[in-house]
Parts: structure tokens; C-alpha cells; sequence
């Protein structure tokens, strides 16, 4: 427990925090007061079904998705929809390892959080806070698309559509490693202290080997060798790994990584099945527009591709980005310009 | 100084080490006596003609080649060509911060040597020990390929053939940034200390997260999800990452990564040319078949093929691999006859 500076309304603009009560952990233990910090705009509607839901990524909160994808003149548009952005569980926002007043779950205390559980505790809040049980869309990036599909396959008849964006619905071998080599940077500093840190600062140099990480499989090869970097106004490669990779990736607090993390490599829609991907993503009844990015360098197309096969109503839909994974971040406007392209399409289905 | 057992005839067969007495070192410094480990195979022929040349690649050793590469029914046939492969400096049989006996370069204190420091190191010892000027051919693979073009560009009227295997003439943005996560995953282990371990069992868990590194760069993400470790006898990706990735790295010596982890983030023909690419590669009179591997993360095709176009005498012949770079460890039978079939139309030109 100490404060995080980048945790705050002043960095992330306002949000409400929603208590849902206990919330039973699917891989054992419980949250005993689980709130989940939430975004919203637009209304909603007399039939209640202009609902499109929002998951973030890791590291990333409802901040993102307002500051890029969200508007006026964007598919994601508040005058027509009812969008809630729910922020995942240990995101530093919601119920944290930094935040929790509830010691029992605090720093290294914290339990082992799934993809599912966020999607249960995501369920829950909908139903009994907004009244809402059937989502118009679901559209997440990311370990957002990761809950984008677990949402999809446990909810089949509940989801109309979904667009998971840089995702998959089974992590991959290859992304379990990477994840691995990410947590890797973080829990090896000797500051980390098995999780019983004093303050994020005392991990600076793990946070930084993480961002450096993320600096060779965030970014994709040609994206640095083209210096794509340039329009965002930075001199040289140092400088962006400097000025803009480390400081990122610093400010965050290191459990929340570690959570986040874990997380993300036990995203599977299969446990639904036994294991069996082709059952679990054959349930879905949503139109699915699958959004892999072209140069991204650990959920490649082809893995995205795969699972769209396995989908009854899916359509692949490539968006070309230089960038790879961070393209996420709208480097470019030809990004959002097809994001916005493909959900328009999606949404008038 | 202290002993590992890697580095012993009994891991690595035999080799002979030569002085090459004082080398000059091309960013400043020197090794007051130089000795490079050197394995031959074949015989010099009369004409001085017959010479191909190995350097080696990051952790290689010349056993790599003797195991994989070289011998009857391969294009490096013993019974035509004198076969010299030559161990970079630094790579714990060439002269090494953890085996030299001058103790003003021992451990922390090695020198920064770069790639073309070994170019002029085998050029003095062929010229020297073997009576060899001309070489009918260079290969090599990696920071082997790094050293191929800096032969064919610093000594363009002496080598005739060349084959840059998974390697570029100028590191990439992208590899400089690889490559530092690799420094970092080792250099970070507090057990390192800044060079002055007293065995690398002291830098064990950092050498094991470096080999977690390579799992995610080294084996591309399709080789982790179609399972293509199980021809290997693997049971498990687990098994591959704890029972062959981990052990392989951990025998390593921590001082001699750092070493030529620099050395490999530092290659760049354009040295000779104010920083002008074309113009370094536009000096190779070798034919040279550039040939990266399909799936190679770091030294992806598009970079090679790039510089392909700047020689004048070259062809892109790419070795389709799903491995990507850990292909070069010869896997599967198809990898070795692919590099077979271009070397002998090579060696033929």
C-alpha cells in the first residue's frame, strides 16, 4: 500500500467506482469487496440495447480508450451508444494490490485473477448496477480482446457483437513465453522484494527493463528501422525508448504488472470445453469482426486468422500499422481511420 | 578467471590457439597478445586457393559447424576446400575476459571489440600463420554474417565468395534493442556485479531469464504453437524452455555475452563510409548469395533482402525455416539441405 501518483483522477480523469460485492475467483479465493473502477458515456436507451462494452488492456485503463477511440465522428460514438469502459481487476484502478484497503489481498497477497473472473465481475456490474443483461458490442484490445471472447463464448446468446482487436482467445505458446519474459523484468529487481515494495520507485530499474522489453516486441522491426517514430517527434531511437518507453512503463505500479501478467497468460476460452478451441469458439452466436494488426509481433495475424476459421460469423479484418502492437495507441491517423471503418461496419450489421 | 567447464576440449573438441600478438582495437585499447581458437578441416591445396573461412556466432563455437555444417556430402566438404573456422574474440576460446591470463583485461575490464577488430585479427592470422591472402569463400551466420560482409567490404579484391546466413551488414535499430535486452536480463542479475562474479553459477537466474529471451526471439511464435519442438523429443514447451533453452545459456560465461552483445549491436559496414550503406556494400566484388531464414524475428527477410539490392553481385536466397533464427542449429534435415543446395551453386559460380 502506497500512493501511485499515475492512479489518480489527475492523470486519468475522473471515473466511478462500483462496488459488485464478493467475487468467488475461478482459480480459488475471493475478492471480498470487489469494485471495479468505470467509465461511461452516452445513454442508455428505453430497450436497453445500445450497450457496447469496453475491457482494457495491460496497463491500460478507460483513459485510453476515451482519449483515442471514443467521440463524435468516431464508430465508438456517445450520441448514439451507451458505452461503459469497465477498467480490469488489478489495473490500478480497480480492486488493486496497491489500492485494496483489504490487507488480506494486498501487494504480494493478491490473489491469482483470470480473464474470466474480470468477464463474471463484468457480467455482475451490468446487470445489477445498469440493469443491462445484452451488450450491442463488445470491442476490446488486447487482453481486451482476450475478454472480448470470453465474454463472446460464455455468453453466447448475450453478445451480438464483438471486435477483438490484437488479441487472441486462446494465448499462445509463444505469448505465454513473452509474458514471461515481461514479468521476468519486473520480479528479478531486487527492489520488487517478492511483491513487498515500498513505492514503484523502488523497481525503476526492473520497470525500465520491462519497457525495454516491450520497446523490441511492442514495436514492430520495421517500424524502428523506418523511424516511424519521427512524426511523433522524437530525435533519435534512445529518445523514444527514453523519453517515451521507460517513463511510460516506470510510473505503472509492479504488482499490478505481475497481475495483469499472470493474467494474461492463462487467457482461454477453452477451459469452457476441455480444451477443445473449435467448441468453445464454434458456441459463438456474436458477428465477430477479428482485428489482428498487421505488423503485430506476438499476436501475429496468422494465430488471429486461426481462431476466426473456428468462429460460426466472424470476418477477418486486417488493420495495416507499421507499429505492430502499439499501433494501439493511434501512433497514426490512419489507424483510428480504419478501426473506425471496420466498427461502423460491424455496428450497422 | 575461474574455470568453466564449457570451455574445455571435452565440450567444445579439440582446437588450436594461436597468437596473433598485439591487436590494436578499433575504438580504442588493445590486446596486448591476442590469441584466436582456430579448427581446421581439408587441406590448403598448392594455389592457396581452396580457403573458406567460418567466423563464428554469439555463444558459437567452431563445434557448431563441425557438428551441423562441415564434412562429406555437405557444400563445406573437407575433401575440397581447407575449412578455418576461427572463434571471436571473446567467445570464451578466443581470448577471453574469463580466461586470459592478462589480468589488466581480465573480466570487467575486457575491451569494447568490434566486429571489425575480428575481421583484422583473421585476416592477420591467415596471412600470417597460414600463408593465406585469398579467400574463396566466407561464411557465416549471425554475428557470423555480421563479420562475412565486414570481410567482403574491407577486403573486397580478396574474398570471392560470400554467404551472409541470418545476418545483416548494418545492425538494425530493432537488433540494437534486442540485443540490449539480452545485456540486460544478464548484467540486472545482482550476482553479476558489474563483471566480478566468481563463477557464472553467480549470474545463474540471469542467464536463465536471457535464455527466456532467446525463447521468444530465437523460436518464432508458428515453431511454438505448431509444436515443432516434438520431433526433438521435448514433451512439454516447458520442457524445451527448462530442459534445453535454460541449460544451454546457463553454461555460458556471463562476461563473455556482454562482450559480444556489444560487439553485435555495434556492426556496421558503414563505418568504412561515413555512414553511407550503399556505398559500403557497393565495394563487395564477392558474389553473394544474402540468405536469411523465413521466419527469423531479429533478422527478418525484408532486412536482408534490402541489403541484397545494394551489392552488386547478389542473390537473396531465403532458407524457409519455421524455427526462424534457431534454425541455424540445423533441427530438421531440410534446413541443412537448404543451405547445402545454395552453398554448392555458390561454391560452383
Amino acid at each position: 500500500m502506497y500512493h501511485n501518483p499515475f492512479y489518480t483522477a489527475e492523470i486519468q480523469g475522473p471515473w466511478e467506482e462500483i462496488s459488485i460485492g464478493r467475487l468467488e475467483l475461478e482459480n480459488g479465493g475471493a475478492i471480498e469487496d470487489c469494485r471495479l473502477a468505470v467509465a461511461t458515456r452516452g445513454e442508455l436507451n428505453e430497450a436497453r440495447d445500445n450497450v457496447i462494452l469496453i475491457p482494457t488492456w495491460f496497463t491500460g485503463t478507460h483513459q485510453a480508450w476515451l482519449e483515442t477511440y471514443i467521440g463524435e465522428g468516431h464508430a465508438l460514438d456517445p450520441s448514439k451508444y451507451f458505452i461503459v469502459i469497465v477498467n480490469q481487476i488489478g489495473n490500478g484502478l480497480s480492486t488493486s494490490p496497491h489500492t485494496t484497503d483489504d490487507a488480506s489481498i494486498a501487494m504480494s497477497r493478491f490473489p491469482f485473477v483470470s480473464i474470466g473472473d474480470d468477464v463474471v465481475a463484468q457480467e455482475r456490474l451490468l446487470r445489477e448496477h445498469f440493469g443491462v443483461t445484452e451488450l450491442f458490442a463488445v470491442v476490446g484490445a488486447s487482453m481486451g480482446a482476450q475478454q472480448t471472447y470470453e465474454w463472446a463464448v460464455r455468453f453466447p446468446d448475450r453478445v451480438h457483437r464483438a471486435a477483438p482487436i490484437a488479441g487472441t482467445a486462446q494465448n499462445t505458446p509463444h505469448d505465454h513465453l513473452f509474458t514471461q519474459v515481461l514479468l521476468d523484468a519486473v520480479t528479478s529487481d531486487p527492489g520488487f522484494n517478492g511483491g513487498e515494495y515500498t513505492s514503484h520507485e523502488d523497481v525503476a530499474e526492473g520497470l525500465k527493463r520491462h519497457a525495454r522489453v516491450w520497446a523490441i516486441m511492442g514495436l514492430s522491426t520495421e517500424w524502428w528501422k523506418t523511424e516511424a517514430w519521427r512524426p511523433l517527434e522524437f530525435e533519435t531511437r534512445d529518445q523514444v525508448v527514453e523519453g517515451f518507453l521507460e517513463p511510460t512503463f516506470a510510473a505503472l505500479d509492479p504488482n499490478s504488472l505481475v497481475v495483469m501478467g499472470r493474467k494474461w497468460q492463462h487467457g482461454d476460452v477453452a477451459r469452457h470445453t476441455d480444451g477443445d478451441l473449435a467448441a468453445a469458439l464454434g458456441r459463438i452466436r456474436a458477428k465477430v469482426f477479428v482485428m489482428p494488426i498487421s505488423e503485430d509481433m506476438f499476436f501475429p495475424v496468422r494465430d488471429c486468422a486461426a481462431e476466426a476459421t473456428l468462429i460460426p460469423d466472424a470476418e477477418l479484418r486486417v488493420i495495416d500499422d507499421v507499429a505492430g502492437h502499439f499501433a494501439l495507441f493511434g501512433f497514426v491517423p490512419e489507424y483510428m481511420e480504419q478501426v473506425d471503418r471496420h466498427l461502423n461496419e460491424l455496428f450497422a450489421s
